[in-house]
């Protein structure tokens, strides 16, 4: 077992709201542990470039609030090579750089397991992503922000839906998970919901809008289409059924990369903070290789290579009842 | 001068946050003056259907804050014929309605002129409309509520952007006016805005971020492109400037109608309530084709050919240059 | 078992965001499931004045979004007497209503437990309160919604504790739970947090936000107390630490009833939802006197006289010991 | 006239959303005129102290967004002293500093007026306070954003009350100032408005509250009461209504500090650029002692003694009238 004195933190992939307030926590526990922290831009980018910086607690103050993250997030293909993640373990020893913390999804956790093998240093994971699509944890950081910021957008465009007897076609994120669509569709009264888990006919989408519209509650529907829905997004959704469903308006809104900015809520920066100590801590205690996630009200971990090669998706089944009841 | 016992209020065009609070100042401010009001849904199209209910204090009750309209708007082209203005003025007529007070933008206002001198019915207009390019008033009911909603999502499009390094274009509403697009291209900081006034070279916008990017400014450019922009709008000017200007990460961003809603701002509804209220005094007055307005602070009237008849722009020119200078 | 055809649905105690999203939900998963629904308003007060209507799809119609109770609640002492709710009873016969859902708090579930069992008629229980104090659910209707509008004023707050280097002390709900204060707490920043289930003296808390100033941490510190504190509320704690602490401009705000309202949240929407359509499918299997609730991600049932007997605390040690180390 | 090479820029007084928006024009606009500017922290006290920092265009970055004053702001007694004057001239001459921008309300003006007239410094004045009671500009920073968030705050206080049949008194801010509570009070749909300007006879708030009542309109009465009027502020209010009139629950809310903070909405950004632009534009023109504001859609200027001799309420008489017309 290693003995920390200083520990790596860094953000991958794409970014979410809380990932500062994960940044704050991971700072702040290893000071208050003694330890000290160095901040790696751009995540792996940032470790192939040394482009490290030193944290101080004055370095997290007032980011808890803040969208984005500090560190930057970057793509990288380089670290997928041996060569690079050669060079990258050089410039994370010449750091003093004992152990990592992760803040990412999917690929971020992969190289992050790549690397500790390889070079034997310890790393822990904290799920961040606002598709709320990892093993391990019933919330990943930013998704409750980016489903606020759905349903604002959804309650602003029902205003204007309603005025003008409108069906709106509304694109929300999520390639391969439904999440943020379902929920944010729930909770935003949608008439319909389309899925990456789920084929929807348009004739049923159809079928579906009709019986609405003869229930007298045509005036403002809302079709809510994730972006890795299988008929091509919400642009091609709405053309198939114009093509056989005269009676509407039909407006498409992309909503698009906004969905990853805005002031995280509390659910999000509680979580973070929560989580972002919790990997100080499991670092301190010997532990490597693991995710930190929520169960409930619990903190829990995970084997790292468990959280990667399992896939959870939190589509309850209540849920995809729900929504076929509560249009009516 | 006709003795008004009954007043029609309506509105029609595009929704605009603000109808609510106006249609309620409207309602009030005539029940105050012992007056009837009968409420017209969906514009001139209601008035075709003799679409018709009575308004009581009741009726406009916790509204002031919705977005939309409760009464609803529609486009109306029978209206725009001989016969089907007949027909409009029958209903009115039949329902007892003495003069109207119409709460729209510019094809509002040439309906409600028409009208109001093919049948010699007092009508007052109220600018209604996002775009704020209507003649006789600083304002129009709408405008800064839609400001504020694209200020929010570039203000969130940053976030993401400033993490990433890449340059965003954000399409926003005005197929004529660039008033949305000056206005929170300023606010939001934008490094570049594009509007329909006047015509922005590819090749020179390339230029003005290459000089940001030289003064090490390049990781959250944001350019706002106004949907009537001469380049053809975000799409096409992301397009053009990707071909060029290989740099970036470029991603686009289509606001559409959630500009349209949401709960007006406190500057929209006190504009709304003073226009409301003033409507129905000028119809006291025995005025007739006029629009309300404010200027500065004081409300001001408008001959409603005069206001019809030109054009508006409220780009001062010290906002054009200041765009230049504050994206340095 | 009852023959179920009609139930009654009614809010009661202290109102919470998302009770509306719940009679929805309530009102569609009985329609689609062939019930009828009665609104009962004002809680118990109206089962005793008979105060009912008839819900109907449209009765919830756009009503997901809106924070407060279109049903209204109350106080009820009489409702605590054999008369009172003998009176109810023959109330709730005379309208037909075989089964209840009652959305409220701990008096609402005391209340529905002695109704239940006096006069046999099934009863589902859903947590709503702000204050997430209700055992048997993660988490209860509203309390998501409060600890978003708390940070809103923090964050304001900070903004101008920052740029004049100030001591606020925030007072918010929670008289016999400090979920609200320690989550909102932690996600605000927070230098210090009072809470009911701690006593905390004035002397170490002035020692901590010394220890803080000497750090050079002064220029913003927040302290939020929980009104239930131990030391009386923020007014008192202010002017006790302001005896011994000379340096800081204090300021104290106190928050009150806004925390009870606004929109509420995607995550009480989608709950409100799913324990809305969970009661009705719940009083269909047979099921009496049991609340709805969350446990992760899964819905589950607690008998009702468990859920009265025993108090949950949300307040997990790992978040205790984290609001010391992140105010480093 | 001085060949003005380096300008300092400083806010003073309470902070108000838009200073920060505003210190970024100042400071952009002068590195593109080619000057330099110091930014001077706390205000008076911070020349005092000789509190300088050098600005580039990056200290500016991404702060157009935030609430607050990254300059930071003091009250300064000792600059109202000669000697404290001779102190804080002989730092600003060591740091080579020509001319000042002051962001900041009264207090601010009139030790920028002194100041210049005593040392022959140029100093342009522009108007930065909540309360929007300064004379030669419509519209004061800040003043937008606060009306803003009392809406906001009585829209949530509108969902619990009109649940509970409840009344409330609400304090905003306004010590010698109705704007921001006739303004919010309008917006907010309130039902009696109590104004410094203005007495209001107990009585006959009662007499307006019980007619509303009457017409049906209890469940939702809200009184807006600015902190300066002259019955002493809404806790007493509440407690002088409550004596005659015992029919409601009633609760009071204090907003307190909250009301200063936030991101500025989309109309102070703008009016802060073009402010701070103009202020750098006027110093360059040779202009001295001068403060610059808006009137209408255009850009002012007004001579700094006249602007501090003059009050300038903005309570149009028609929004004093409206207020009873609308309430009803």
């Amino acid at each position: 077992m290693v003995n920390i004195k200083r520990i790596g933190v860094f953000t991958s992939g794409g970014d979410a709201p809380g990932m500062n307030a994960c940044i704050r926590a991971v700072v702040r526990t290893a000071l208050y542990e003694k330890l000290s922290v160095t901040g790696i831009y751009q995540g792996y980018q940032g470790m192939l470039d040394g482009n490290f910086t030193e944290m101080t607690s004055r370095s997290v103050s007032n980011i808890i609030q803040l969208g984005g993250t500090i560190l930057k997030t970057a793509r990288c293909l380089e670290f997928k090579t041996k060569e690079g993640r050669a060079k990258a373990y050089e410039n994370v020893k010449a750091a003093g750089i004992d152990a990592l913390v992760a803040i990412g999804g999917d690929g971020t956790f992969t190289g992050a397991d790549f690397f500790s093998k390889e070079y034997d240093i310890p790393v822990i994971c904290i799920p961040g992503t606002i598709d709320n699509d990892l093993y391990g944890s019933d919330f990943t950081l930013g998704y409750d922000t980016a489903t606020n910021t759905v349903i604002e957008a959804i309650d602003k465009i029902r205003d204007t839906a309603a005025s003008h007897e409108r069906l709106f076609f509304i694109e929300v994120m999520g390639r391969d998970s439904g999440c943020i669509a379902l929920n944010a569709g729930i909770a935003g009264g949608a008439e319909a919901i389309l899925l990456p888990e789920k084929e929807t006919a348009i004739d049923e989408l159809i079928a579906h809008l009709s019986a609405a519209d003869g229930r007298g509650k045509k005036s403002s529907s809302i079709v809510i289409v994730a972006e890795g829905d299988q008929n091509g997004g919400a642009y091609n959704v709405a053309k198939k059924v114009k093509e056989k469903f005269d009676y509407y308006d039909t407006k498409v809104s992309i909503l698009g990369h906004l969905q990853r900015g805005g002031s995280p809520s509390s659910f999000d920066r509680v979580l973070a903070s929560r989580l972002g100590f919790a990997a100080v801590k499991e670092l301190l205690k010997g532990n490597n290789r693991m995710t930190v996630g929520v169960r409930g009200n619990e903190v829990v971990t995970t084997p790292l290579e468990e959280a990667i090669n399992n896939k959870e998706y939190k589509l309850s089944s209540d849920m995809l009842e729900l929504v076929q009841v509560l249009a009516i």
